[in-house]
């Protein structure tokens, strides 16, 4: 999936670039749209009374952006197991590579105990899995 | 009563200076400082099942900052009434006024009906009355 | 016109509704890309070496919003004179009404010097005066 | 080093914790602090004409915090060279560790070419070695 972010005014910093830490605010964007696209949005795991808490995240930064550029994000689903989702996200401007980043993820239940998306939601598993083997390579 | 915020490099964006938008979260900042002082911090507000929500708020913007600069904000209760608070806020950096800022607020407990802090928490309402009593000319 | 922004996770809040301070950002989004429509974006203005401060903004809360909820902003040029430009906001989902907001704006040379828009591009200055006369009542 | 920020209420989110976006944030707080007391802020880098761009960062997320906690960040040089400066920060809140994390810059001149920190700024450089030798395990 690809997913488009505008970059606003206030995103920008005093080196006139997009400021570093909105990068990660943007693979949230892009991996609640996909996550929606999977079967079962962000907004649905909450309302189930699950949570999907970010275990851990990186960017690596290979060219700036500023203000109006539109970043293509590009997601990769890098790992999946029954507890934990790894996320791979490749950030383009205008063709060149600006940023890559990874972000890895667990589903907890409203008792914080770790949830099996495969066993509690194979559907929406099965989905993942079919995104994995059609992905290209990150 | 006066608090302190330093601007950070992340709230500066790409004309050089503090993204406007900041100023609102300088007054919250401030507000929560302020609101602990007298009595009732935000954090005990929630833990009753109490909330105090926004209803308004404006800025004019007199100066420019930048990074590193040390904000000073005085907080000035302009109107109590038994419903609502109105907040008023002078910021100077090195003594230029460089915002002038408003806001309003309510307090909702948890079925999100109006309470009114002078009947249900009299003592907290008695030191508004006296900051109030006690501050100078906005 | 009408510029719409998606509500994103990191814009709410504890409360579990939109941080009050995001709708000034908003509002900065949905003049950007009107002002581009007027004919003269932002980046071209500062490629030009002028820039357009904030002067003062304000807003008015009327009803909360959260993750995933699309607003609709709609834009009134409230006041326009050589030297300064007052701008409206309606923000509204699903059609009730959630925010109003109001800013103003001067234009500033490389010098910091107010530059008068109506002298310096007529064709900008007549677009938003065209603007104004046909837009609906605030 | 040890630098210490207060959550406030705009930087959680309807999780009810710290958004994690906003721990890249602290450590670009810590680390201005850290600069500065190695003889050349970040401001004075700027001021001659420098940049110093964040490579890439990264986080892992060990427990979540919320507003009003106190969260203590332990900076560490990991790697000096030349033309690189690698960091790590151990973040705590009442003695529970609460994230961890790493950034990795270097030095541009105006014309984006790298600068040698140790041929440029050797007392800066020098500061930096000692620090490194004082300094615990990460």
């Amino acid at each position: 999936m690809t997913y488009q972010h505008k970059v606003q005014y206030y995103e920008t910093d005093r080196m006139g670039i997009t400021h570093h830490s909105n990068y990660i605010r943007f693979m949230e964007e892009a991996r609640g749209e996909w996550m929606a696209s999977m079967g079962m949005s962000y907004d649905t795991f909450e309302a189930l009374g699950l949570s999907s808490p970010v275990l851990s995240v990186q960017c690596e930064y290979k060219h700036p952006t500023t203000y109006n550029d539109i970043i293509d994000i590009d997601i990769y689903l890098l790992k999946l197991s029954r507890l934990k989702l790894h996320v791979g996200y490749k950030m383009t401007c205008r063709g060149t590579l600006v940023c890559t980043g990874e972000s890895s993820h667990c589903f907890l239940d409203s008792g914080g105990r770790p949830v099996s998306l495969q066993r509690s939601y194979p559907d929406v598993y099965a989905a993942y899995e079919r995104y994995q083997s059609a992905q290209g390579e990150f």
